[in-house]
């Protein structure tokens, strides 16, 4: 594409370089921005200076935090009852959203992958062992994906905890809300046939 | 979303600002920038800031550049024989690219639009008039959008032009190419049909 400008291609390419954002999107971004204000230009490049500057990990549980101490850590400073181990950040935030679980998380910063060289030890596998030991925990909830990598990891975990009274529990599998039948896979329609749940009756007080 | 970071937080609300970017492409971009050097995360920023800086339009054809007079216009210091009236800078960047185009733009910032209160007097229309009497134009080539507008746009112009030896041509329209013939609509059918091109003759000299 002809720019005709080196400020703009430069800003074209730094976009380009963002993870689906083509060089046509860029453009339009960067011709967005063009057009708004100098003030609200620096606040969008100052939040992203700003943010890489000041964020780090939470030295308890690995989430990015502002503080050595992360928001959700701090809500619970008398130790966590329960924490849900997962893989990353977003899958954090994705529980996080949830709100279903009430207790601290433990980001493992990946999973044990023997064919990509990623080894137990390049994960905080031996921090989480730490805080077992040293926090009041009673379940680790496993909440990592469903693969073989996941399962790897799991069974890693299981077979280095100490301590037999802890629960261990992982998320259920099955077929997704709003899923096909037809088009679930036949290892996932397997093991969810095999833990199939009981329905619960529906009271007719009301008829 | 639960961000438990201010400064994500910030972050993701920025990039949300943008076209076609939600929350959670933008959580994705950021997390994507945090994984990155910070050396390359304030490149990025820094692009932005200094493009805001230093972009200005060209005072010869409103484009944008990085100097008074933009690029295109230094390669045709002389006057150009022939200028492309373009709507917008992406219309500008999108006509260079085919390569078709040797001479000068001139962009309008806009079309004549009475409905939304857009006059001649809010366009760059005034100098289009002073070019081409100051520079030794030939031919004006009006490259707006077939629409309303633009025909409205293109109508003023001419009306309004006092050199009554200059050529005034616009892009041609039709059925575009890939375009089914059944779905286009009834007026571009019928101008096509009108303007009807005879099919060159194919040698058979090969044969």
């Amino acid at each position: 594409m002809n720019f005709s400008s080196k400020l703009i291609e430069t800003s074209v390419q730094e976009f380009a370089k963002l993870p689906g954002i083509g060089k046509k999107t860029a453009l339009r971004l960067v011709l967005h921005l063009l057009k708004q204000d100098k003030q609200q230009v620096n606040a969008f490049a100052n939040a992203l200076i700003a943010m890489k500057e000041g964020i780090q990990h939470c030295e308890r549980c690995f989430n990015l935090s502002d503080a050595p101490l992360c928001q959700i850590c701090k809500n619970h400073t008398t130790g966590s009852k329960s924490i849900c181990v997962v893989e990353s950040v977003r899958d954090l935030m994705a529980i996080a959203s949830t709100q279903q679980h009430n207790g601290t998380y433990h980001v493992l910063g990946g999973l044990i992958s023997p064919l990509d060289g990623v080894g137990p030890d390049m994960l905080t596998i031996e921090a989480l062992f730490k805080r077992i030991k040293d926090e009041d925990v009673s379940e680790l909830i496993m909440a990592l994906s469903p693969t073989m990598e996941g399962d790897t990891t799991i069974y890693y975990i299981m077979k280095h905890i100490e301590n037999s009274t802890l629960k261990v529990t992982t998320l259920s599998r099955g077929v997704a809300f709003g899923g096909e039948l037809e088009y679930t896979d036949e290892l996932t329609l397997a093991r969810s046939l095999q833990n199939r749940l009981p329905v619960e009756r529906v009271s007719h007080s009301r008829n």
